[in-house]
């Protein structure tokens, strides 16, 4: 099976559209489609919001009777489920599409697959795999969850040439160029909800909201908070409805942090705190695919040590920061490089005066093994 | 004064040609020379090793009577003193050149315009400045050394992503991949000096040589060393002719050291050792363009502290070593982020799976002042 140049122009802008939809379909996907007559482009459509048309029947729509014989570009397998809108699979079907192209293949296991066998059943004809990593990498945290129960993890961290977030005394601002800054924004709008720790809450009381030009859904804010104890009147809780304490089932919540209306997710407890695959559990049933967490070095390095980090995001500024400060993730202290944490770096790119550095949970292949001084 | 495409290209491969002799022409820069007529190049040459031919002579030795009415593109300025071999100015002028395109004026007072007013009084055109940034970085150690009679500083470190060069129990083998070991070989070819204190001398035993496949002239190994206490056995002391101990004058040196032959440098003293501005000095007077230091964070910091720092070459590998290790510079603890330490990031590139970065001292001021959370 193979692609023209055409087929993938378009799924390329099918990704495009459905980027569109980044900040704000939420728990949906992102997805997006093109409708092409003999090479040429009749219609295009996203998914904006959850409730709101899905990407196939926006350019369906906008189509009209031109869509009749057009081969649809379309970045996620369409559904084939009465969910809050008719299928999607059924409009194509109606709208008289000869050729559908999917780039990723719908991993939720209610729709997995038949979305594609009903499209063939009436005739049309059905190509996947097209640009489909980028499809993926799209829906990185909605793929997630739907595999495994449990949102994609992004850490981020803005740290120094010499390893630290800050100074001894606690000073963390700022680290990172504004430039920086304003690039964390637009990470935080993308995503479902928010996570840190009290330590972060009580030293820095940040909100955690994203301030960008065109404000999304506020993310859900989190709180990994052991013995409830975030102050009622933290900024995190500013708008409680969109707010959450995961904190330990056998410690008793204060009225006064229940009053505030924010949820209160009681957890098991694990060596250090809450059980961190159970509040990944409890953030995947509530729908959330991607969550950045911003915290200290303590609940940083469970994450990590946990096996429950998906993408780690570094501001690596170049300045030094001297001794004394935390490094981005509690280890401890190794006893032989034999047990040094192994990442991979992914994505570099100039911020301002600063690098950004996205990185994955790596195995160190590539590192070598012997070598010379 | 304009230049021609034909200028631009001719001048870069000149440039090409200067970097040829990188490992091998010290003390003196690195240069090389086209010579064209009617935008047809005649001969190349560079300077491949101090005593032997200039790059102009290099190439007019080529091009023989062809160099008549021809246009010299040189890197440097040409010589007009009689030094080893005879002023290079006159030997264009006796060649019939026409014109003369210079990329960089020569840094040494005794030279300083000199060599281009020969030329101009002859009736040769003479034009300068073109592709000068890249003429200058080329030979960096060398202008500075001319201009403050000291060598090029670059410091070399290998870190973790949370800014460790080891870990608590010394252990720093191997932070980076075999990869960025290879490459920092290449560094240390193209360096007069390797600098490292007796700490490194103890822990790690380096020789300090390159180890590249052509080998080139052996970089001289120096050891800042107080009190004289490098072990006689030592690797770096295993070619003593091109090993150099910077010690106190108030302290006695060892005779077991002193009849190892190695080159013995009493200095002054500092609040922390020996005074690093009088054994930079001390390097200048020896004809040292760029030194590489591989050392621990006591002497980087002390380096760095002091503003003796050029260039930093860091080898950032995607690794977390937690923590108890060392960072690369000890710069104590700051009191407030005012005390940071910038630098500025002049080049990032991969090499294998770790970063590679250069930096120079900054100012902060791309970094802004305010910003929100
Ligand atoms: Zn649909
Ligand atoms: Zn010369």
């Amino acid at each position: 099976m193979s692609f023209s140049a055409f087929d993938h122009a378009s799924m390329s802008q099918a990704l495009r559209l459905a980027a569109l939809g980044m900040n704000t379909t939420r728990p949906n996907p992102r997805v997006g489609c093109v409708l092409a007559v003999r090479n040429e482009v009749v219609a295009e459509g996203w998914h904006e919001v959850a409730g709101g048309p899905h990407a196939e029947v926006a350019a369906l729509d906008k189509a009209g009777p031109a869509a009749r014989g057009s081969t649809a570009y379309v970045t996620l397998e369409p559904c084939s489920h009465h969910g809050r809108t008719p299928p999607c699979a059924d409009r194509l079907i109606e709208a008289g599409i000869e050729r559908v192209v999917v780039a990723s293949v719908d991993p939720n296991h209610a729709v997995n697959g038949t979305g594609l066998e009903r499209l063939r059943a009436a005739g049309i004809a059905v190509q996947t795999g097209l640009l489909g990593d980028q499809a993926e990498a799209l829906n990185a945290g909605f793929f997630k969850r739907m595999r495994s129960g449990r949102p994609w993890l992004r850490v981020k961290a803005a740290i120094s040439l010499d390893g630290r977030t800050g100074l001894s005394n606690g000073d963390s601002k700022w680290i990172t160029s504004a430039a920086s800054r304003r690039d964390v924004q637009a990470w935080r709008a993308r995503s479902c909800a928010m996570l840190t720790g009290l330590g972060t809450v009580m030293a820095d009381n940040p909100s955690l909201t994203a301030r960008v030009e065109d404000p999304p859904l506020r993310p859900l804010r989190v709180i990994a908070d052991s013995h409830w104890r975030t102050p009622p009147g933290s900024r995190v809780l500013d708008d409680p409805g969109t707010a959450l304490i995961a904190g330990l089932a056998d410690s008793a919540i204060p009225p006064e942090l229940a009053d505030t209306g924010v949820t209160c997710l009681p957890l098991p407890g694990s060596v250090d705190g809450v059980d961190l695959g159970a509040l990944l559990d409890g953030l995947g049933e509530r729908g959330i695919n991607e969550v950045q967490v911003e915290a200290g070095a303590r609940l940083c390095g469970s994450l990590l040590r946990g096996g429950f980090v998906d993408e780690v995001l570094v501001y690596l500024a170049p300045v030094l920061l001297g001794e004394g400060g935390p490094g981005p993730f509690a280890l401890g202290e190794l006893e032989s490089m034999a047990g040094r944490t192994y990442l991979e770096v992914i994505e570099t790119c100039a911020v301002g005066p600063d690098l950004r550095l996205r990185l994955t949970p790596g195995t160190g292949e590539s590192a070598d093994a012997a070598g010379d001084e």
